[in-house]
């Protein structure tokens, strides 16, 4: 039923990725970096650093939300069509420690009309579950990278 | 039907959360500050920096989830008793910009046995809404703070 | 800063709220019944019957959930724009018994473009919290209730 | 790394879920049925009948709600480990009509402590997908169906 993913597809994909992060400073700060792209799908990374935990000492959920909703944000404009997050909700299962290095995994579940829902998965260097995110998304007009091209 | 706040309940409130705050290096990096702390409520602040940006050149949703956790994790500790985020759902509803002075205020909403269930409003300086959070609390044994006191 | 809220506006609401129950299958097989509707604002009663338990014998979620929906979506529909319901949660905090007559309260929190947030705190006779609701809508082209006007 | 599910775990299961859904008369009054139970996991059906459509002519979230709330207890029950629902969100992501037969299937994500996370795809009789449901336990003292026996 679907279609094959096109190679084109998944270049724009990255370069869309690639373009977002450059100007994502929160993102850049906290030391997130794209490990795959492509439509629909992202693949991100993050190394618990000792500035992001919180008073028990373990990883800030602000830190593993922030992760996660990067690699929402990346998956739901992998289309070159801007789209925002209206919203998202975390499950925090198993504590993050320092030094864990975090992978959150996004997956597209749906796409009704101008809506989207992503799953983001969150685990750590053993691929053990850290937590479970859902995003919600929203399509705006416009392009996410202007002029780095579109699909259709 | 509630009983009055008691002056020491507010003190231990107040001390828990300057306890968290101090070893809390995520928030501490983001410049988040308390307002106001009591049983069961609290209330921060963040200012939007440039390093909080996402590519779209508005405030990061992980930087607004993180002041709105913070929030929630300040209240649902504020009686000495050993509470961790079990999760959160948070929707964005305006854009914060760099600059924008955020407060976030952090609710009760009910404590079914070990669970709490907390609501958090983020504002902007003009008491705009930005984001609703929903936190979800699981108390674990032993004190918040060791040695700040117990109000049983 | 709000427009005070006219007649006119409140018996359009009344006149959706009504219209929408008559076509409501699902909320008259459960007996719910409108108490109060405004515009961005809802108040429905059901009893729990001994057909909404669950096998611990306290009133299923599905029913308590229908229950809030329901505000929310004559809630959300009181402007008489069309708009359905995309997701929401919802949190049980205490068991509703059988015979219990719950009460569900729906307030706009935000309207975002074509978004809404709603919450509905669902309560029962002794104004006991029994569950919180967050509802996210989306307006559809299209009057909810056909002729009934528009207060524009 | 997981044990390989045992028969006597997969009977317990069975047992567990025939013995809920004779008492869970919400369930019973929309025509829900058991399809597959096993450890962690339930399979549940239901065809929408015409007094469970909305105003709108579709089926009312409540009852695709019910239909999900259940399949999440039956697997969130089927060590027979008495566990109630702390919450649960939902998104609709495509309406499902009269006549339509709905099966959701219920899968557990994690086990923390007393806590647990399930999520539940609800999909029509050619595999679309209706709504996505992401569901919280608390796991209190007792057995769910008393006498059915513990694994352990």
């Amino acid at each position: 039923m679907t279609e094959p993913t096109s190679t084109n597809e998944i270049k724009l994909a990255e370069l869309v990725a690639q373009g977002m992060l450059a100007q994502d400073a929160m993102s850049r700060s906290l030391g997130i970096s794209i490990v795959e792209v492509r439509p629909g799908y992202a693949r991100l990374k993050m190394t618990v650093r000792a500035d992001m935990s919180n008073s028990h000492s373990i990883c800030h959920g602000g830190a593993i939300f922030t992760l996660a909703d990067s690699a929402f944000a990346f998956a739901c404009n992998s289309y070159n069509r801007s789209t925002v997050a209206s919203g998202g909700s975390i499950d925090f299962v198993s504590p993050a420690r320092i030094g864990d290095e975090l992978t959150a995994e996004a997956t597209e579940r749906a796409l009704p009309g101008r809506l989207g829902l992503y799953d983001v998965a969150v685990t750590d260097q053993s691929g053990r579950p850290i937590a479970f995110f859902r995003g919600r998304s929203y399509r705006v007009t416009g392009e996410t990278v202007a002029g780095a091209g579109n699909p259709q």
